[in-house]
């Protein structure tokens, strides 16, 4: 399985960014923190919603309510992941643009049951929270039995990326302006303690769970 | 003209967190960096792609080339801008989730031409590079015409904010687990000069910009 480089998922503009590759799919969505689900709601329009998601293997998994309108959706869907890397900055407004990894993923989801749902939500939870499994309490039956977890593979799948320098028109390369990237990661701030948490120091599995972030925020692979 | 309270950008789950105040929108849209764009595909299903955009008075621009697909849509569009403030760490896996700030806006977007495109393609510039605009080319008569520029009024937007510590459980609060905030933040990095710019010094209008994009990416505003 790998990601089509035919049908509705081929890059068609700036094609040179376009990557079909699954080792380049998945490192993306490994760095990766949230995703924007679109789906056609019930009037027929498209709906995009920003959604935790985790990677797990050669799929994505998506958790919500299950009473969220959105989650109830039995048709196709779309899942697109972005990374912003930089703002690149050309001698012209024109070709002045953004350093960006992105996945879009298109498929029906499959609704997860039984076990299955119990890991995709454990794998969810340390997609976001590396390593904190084991550190809170585990979901409750009631607390599964409340949540619609999605497997969507990565059958249907893309990524496209922006590296590098502004590429200027040859014309304008003598112009008295200056050119380059401005790169963009995100970072985690020093954890910030509930008030009602009388535990005062933040605990290895929190401190992990920072490093572990802020070492994909700063990872700029070259793909 | 304010979000609507009503219809189908009603915020329906944790509706504690829906926000409809223009002032709120508007402030979400002000510090987002990148939308994500929802349209139907020819074959019916939905696409969400990342765009660049503005915040313009009371509507969004966003921009892409004449040759996108995407933006041959004349059929209703989505357009969702999200920031994340925070991994929300709470005492057990199931209560803990992200602090974020978003926006769904929801129409028809009008396809802009003469000068209002010129004027939104300087507005989106300036959104993206902060003022960059007066420091490199302006557009071409031709870069203009390769450009498809879309305004889509706010009538139908609604803001999403999750703000805070974890809401636990009350049995939860005496497990032994650590909770809190683990704040997020987009911060630019030292700008990297184009090998081919013999300006060596980074001039002022692009350490506005990197400042701007700090101030915004650090600027947790309680809405």
């Amino acid at each position: 399985v790998t990601g089509s480089e035919v049908g509705r998922t081929t890059v068609k503009r700036a094609s040179e960014r376009g990557r079909y590759d699954m080792a380049a799919i998945t490192s993306i969505l490994a760095a990766g923190l949230i995703a924007h689900v679109g789906v056609i709601a019930s009037d027929g329009t498209p709906v995009v919603i920003p959604m935790g998601y985790a990677l797990d293997g050669e799929s994505v998994l998506i958790h919500g309510s299950v009473a969220s309108r959105l989650m109830r959706a039995k048709s196709q869907v779309c899942v697109t992941v972005t990374i912003l890397d930089g703002l690149v900055v050309a001698r012209s407004l024109f070709n002045s643009s953004m350093n960006y990894r992105s996945v879009v993923v298109l498929g029906v989801p499959e609704v997860l049951v039984g076990d299955a749902k119990l890991a995709a939500l454990l794998r969810l939870s340390d997609a976001l929270l590396p390593g904190r499994v084991g550190h809170a309490r585990a979901p409750s039956e009631q607390e599964v039995r409340a949540t619609t977890v999605w497997r969507l593979p990565l059958d249907e799948a893309s990524a496209k990326v922006r590296t590098g320098p502004p590429i200027d028109e040859e014309e304008d390369l003598d112009l008295p302006y200056w050119a380059g990237v401005i790169p963009l990661r995100m970072l985690c701030g020093e954890p910030e303690r509930d008030e009602a948490c009388t535990d005062r120091a933040v605990p290895d599995d929190v401190r992990a769970v920072t490093a572990n972030i802020n070492l994909r925020g700063g990872f700029r692979r070259e793909l």
